[in-house]
């Protein structure tokens, strides 16, 4: 393992606690809810959003406990959407990270209803005063996750992403459509380390820039491994986009231009941290790991 | 129509008019979420919860800007939580306020999405800063209405209700999970007025006591409408509790002690009220015509 994977892995256990801790077991009759909110939250996943969360925060000096709060309010959003994405209504999957999805694992009902209390926790424990003393910063981080999960964002993402089933891309509708659906949530990720530090406005708006670039490399490496990856290393269907006739990077520019396109948009995802000292390393190992990952 | 009725029916077309503005159209090609949005949340109803958002709101005499806001953010998350309800896997309802339910108009993967969206616009609402101008205030209401939606309240009580078909429940089960599935979305709606009025604990928890004890009362009588009412009046069907074996309060109480018991939680309602001077009549004639109402 790599001092770079052994961080992020740290990170992964330290986010697992806090949502351990956020999603307590109890023995009330509708305790089946909490069973799949912690089925569809610890079911590991490389925790990526908390990482970036977390180390974004680390550039402000920000308590670490704050951060792995945020990080797991993030945390709660994605896995909610991969429950209601996996549904028999969406994309009717029945493996996620190497186990039954959701309602495969529970029922169709438990799955909805798991999905909507994660989301719903998520804006719990940002509000909450335990995240952070100044409730400026508590709002902001309400506004500016639910701008991202909402319908300007992931959720609009995943519409145009049935909407696209009928349609055939082109290379700048693409883009939005992952900058919507998975780049927003990229992007919140690192914003949410500098409203928790208060930041100034450019510090701010080059971690925007940095989530961006380094939310459409992961992107195209995700569409990569669709098309080249190894069902058992992913821990999910493989050659799901091309089954569903999906327009994807790799479906548009070719797995060679694709892999090439992604490896310069992780450097230029690095450069815009060019203002920040070595505090920002594990933000630039990120950006080279994406491009490196197989699973 | 009565005084009452006019007043409700004004803060209706004020709600209406807020959510129109916050869910704004478009015609980008995932314009079909968002109109999938408005098609739940401006399909009429008769906007119980805003208006005790606008009425608790206006005790302490906040903007009605303010005020529309946080109902229109309340009644979203009241929206989402029918299309969802209505889902295949859930209830299975076609019809809803006397027209085809969101999955029937559009298709079920566009109304899981568009609940999603409804909630969490929820939040972005209460977030910005043009519903308060205090960060506190907002901060608290994201918290409270996420803790009355979510596992521990309404999200955990239709929870309650999926495992309760395979059990008789007792009165006081029954009562739980009414409080839960309902009863606590109308209890933050009161004190959502509370907290942008930054009220005393003592009015907010009158506020909160009134709203426990009207929303057992709306309940039962929801309850008998199912049994008596008329389908074309209540515009979705009747008779659907007792074809899904599901324990009622009238199938616990029969229907005379279940209308005496709203009777009197109405006259129990009101009385929490006695600290609040004639401003607080509109709450006062609410719970009247919440045992009155025939739909």
């Amino acid at each position: 393992m790599t001092e770079f994977e052994a961080a992020l892995s740290k990170v992964a256990g330290d986010v697992n606690d806090t949502l351990e801790r956020l999603l307590k077991n109890h023995d009330d009759p509708e305790a089946r809810l909490i069973d799949a909110m912690r089925y569809s939250a610890l079911g590991g996943g490389k925790r990526i959003r908390p990482f970036l969360v977390v180390s974004s925060a680390g550039l402000f000096n920000v308590d670490r406990s704050s951060a792995l709060r945020a990080a797991a309010a993030v945390e709660m959003v994605h896995c909610y959407s991969l429950v209601h994405d996996d549904l028999p209504a969406m994309d009717d999957d029945d493996l996620r990270r190497g186990r039954a999805t959701c309602h495969k694992e529970f029922d169709e009902a438990t799955a909805i209803l798991a999905g909507d209390a994660l989301l719903t926790k998520a804006f719990e424990v940002l509000a909450h005063e335990d995240t952070h003393a100044s409730s400026t910063v508590r709002a902001d981080l309400v506004l500016a996750l639910a701008h991202a999960a909402g319908s300007e964002g992931m959720v609009g993402g995943q519409m145009l992403d049935l909407v696209a089933e009928h349609h055939t891309l082109t290379m700048p509708e693409i883009t939005r459509l992952q900058r919507m659906k998975t780049g927003m949530l990229i992007a919140v990720s690192c914003e949410a380390g500098a409203i928790l530090g208060k930041s100034t406005e450019g510090a701010r708006n080059a971690l925007h820039a940095y989530a961006h670039d380094l939310g459409l490399a992961f992107q195209m490496i995700d569409d990569l491994l669709d098309v080249e990856g190894d069902e058992a290393v992913l821990g999910k269907g493989a050659g799901k986009d091309a089954q569903a006739g999906k327009a994807t990077f790799v479906s548009l520019l070719g797995p060679e231009r694709a892999r090439e396109q992604a490896e310069l948009l992780a450097v230029q995802a690095s450069e815009h941290l060019d203002l920040f000292d070595e505090k920002a390393d594990p933000l630039r190992q990120l950006a080279i790991f994406v491009i490196k990952r197989t699973a």
